[in-house]
């Protein structure tokens, strides 16, 4: 093959290709970028991780069609520190691909494109689109409560589900068994008998920054072990968790009748003052509600004591109840309006933070004893 | 102890003493800050780790004059986020200070001032002035040679001693045996007689970082244990390393008889191009001088080559020498003008690198076999 693209073309593609790549690979064609230049002008810029696969296209000057991989890395530093503005030729020939640009020359080695592996997508009977915006939302509001434990496997990515809630709704959701997350969305057309399907934390990170250059619509087809995500030029592959996701519903409450409005902003601040006395180890925030009068207090053995009254309005009788810092603030931060609901039972129950009853968010959050 | 200070002023304050503190200390005090509030309306802000001690004084509204410590990063870490703009409230008393501001309150741990311990700086008979920009740029041109090696300890700083090169001159020379750094000044009115000394690499960078807030002069004072350095409201104190700095003038070339002169920006660009494939472990670029034809060039086992070609004016018979890129690049990010002198023997010898004879800064670069 050989061709020539502009630098900044190559770097930016590069950017989100080379991002899939794990840092260390024990096979080492997994550490390449597959290129395969055609003859229509276009470069198209492949990368996996067996589970994940990004693909790519950009237009380039193409003298001779072909294919070959290339370190990913070694690529994209190399094209970050090539001048800017300069042109930037690919040939490749013999199990080496000469890249030149401005005085500059590599000489980089080659693996055959032949022994790149290509995830099959097979049959994606589902396919449907979604607002770029949509889906941003989506990941944003429920990809902090995603579960890192591995062992817990089933929890290590967003559930997305269709149910009927008086209307059709496409549903994700994300735990770790101590906070739930979860978004609803109006059912979008196609998505109808779609499996519940679990979409990996990685595939989930990859796919939010490549939403940050997208507009418009994102194209989504997906069976219950692949989901494919059209992006423009860019197209995600992935396999999707095979475990069963828990039915969540059941641990979100429906009957705490106690209810405290209060303003996120300075709830938040509170939170994050008090809980810097709070050592890594106990990260647990004490709330006291009393009518109209919320009190944040956090107690360190080492450090001594923080408080700071929040003004709010509560709704029942007075209880004292602790809550995770780390937890209370992912959630808080996911807060845009003015106001904040959390509908508590008691010192041990879940509670539910949501913005209001039409909010397509809602947050379930256990309580600590403090 | 009673006062009250604004939040940015205090947190100025401490953002500049809690850096001294070490985030593990088996000594606990040394985690703490000394705070003294005088009836003057000052409150002196001080941090140690036996080795430095910065003391900073800032305005403040005091009702009771008194002292306590208390935990600096915790202190630091409630003033970043206090409200902007509040007015933060200090009250020492049986063991415990009371922080306030706004809705927030703290109730932290103090442990006594009597218990603080303090470097006694002795007699400090050496006492000049250095302008602060002056400071700056010896610092900027030495620090990345300074070793990080600790069994060689006197090499782990900064050496300064006076001599006299046809004029009165101060010298600040720091090396780790592969590449050395040398500035030169007129020597200050005062500095006459003063013992080389090796300033300590934490000092250096406690200092380089005050000094961007430092107009004007700075006011040195030394003995051959102790330095102060003078910054407007802080005071700096370090212990001297306890050792012999090398001769190192025997390491500067004098009759290196080839001279490569070359644009340092295009040069540095094509050094940090060519290390891109270079493996952590072997750093060389290997350099090819033909006259006025430069060739970079790496050779990686598992990457492949690189070759890049500069611009420059060589004299003297061609031949290849090999660097590490990092202690180039190092050197070359300090050359601010239009054109760099490398004055060259063989392969084998060190290499001298200068603006030109009148520049202040000089670097002795080893060479590495390629």
């Amino acid at each position: 093959m050989k061709a020539t693209i502009e630098r900044a073309t190559l770097l930016k593609s590069l950017s989100h290709v080379q991002s899939v790549v794990e840092r260390r690979n024990t096979i080492p064609i997994l550490s390449n970028v597959l290129i395969e230049a055609s003859s229509d002008g276009a470069i198209k810029l492949m990368a996996t991780d067996l589970d994940l696969q990004i693909v790519e296209s950009v237009s380039a000057q193409v003298e001779q069609a072909g294919a070959t991989t290339i370190s990913a890395h070694t690529l994209f530093d190399i094209a970050r520190k090539l001048p800017e503005g300069s042109q930037v030729s690919l040939h490749a020939a013999e199990g080496k691909m000469l890249i030149q640009a401005g005085r500059a020359r590599f000489n980089l080695s080659t693996l055959p494109r032949d022994d790149f592996p290509v995830i099959a997508e097979g049959d994606l009977p589902t396919s449907f689109e979604l607002p770029a915006e949509t889906l941003k939302q989506i990941i944003d509001k429920t990809r902090f409560a995603i579960s890192t434990e591995e062992t817990r496997y089933y929890l290590n990515g967003i559930y997305f589900h269709v149910s009927d809630d008086g209307q059709p709704v496409l549903k994700a959701a994300a735990t770790d068994g101590h906070r739930l997350a979860r978004v609803t969305v109006p059912r979008p057309d196609g998505a109808d008998g779609m499996p519940g399907i679990i979409v990996p934390r990685k595939c989930i990170g990859e796919l939010r920054k490549l939403l940050d250059e997208v507009e418009g619509s994102v194209q989504i087809s997906l069976s219950a072990s692949k989901i494919r995500f059209g992006l423009g030029s860019a197209i995600l592959t992935s396999k999707l968790i095979d475990g069963t996701f828990p039915d969540y519903s059941r641990v979100i409450p429906t009957a705490n009748d106690k209810l405290l409005k209060i303003d996120p902003r300075s709830f938040e601040e509170g939170v994050d003052r008090v809980a810097t006395i709070a050592t890594e180890k106990t990260r647990a925030v004490k709330m006291t509600l009393d009518r109209d009068k919320i009190t944040l207090s956090v107690t360190s053995p080492e450090n001594g004591t923080a408080a700071e009254e929040v003004p709010g309005a509560f709704q029942g009788e007075g209880f004292d109840i602790g809550f995770n810092a780390r937890y209370l603030l992912d959630i808080l931060g996911q807060i845009d309006s003015d106001l904040v609901e959390l509908h508590l039972a008691d010192a041990a129950a879940p509670t539910l933070i949501r913005e209001d009853d039409r909010s397509p968010a809602l947050y379930v959050l256990m309580p600590m004893r403090v």
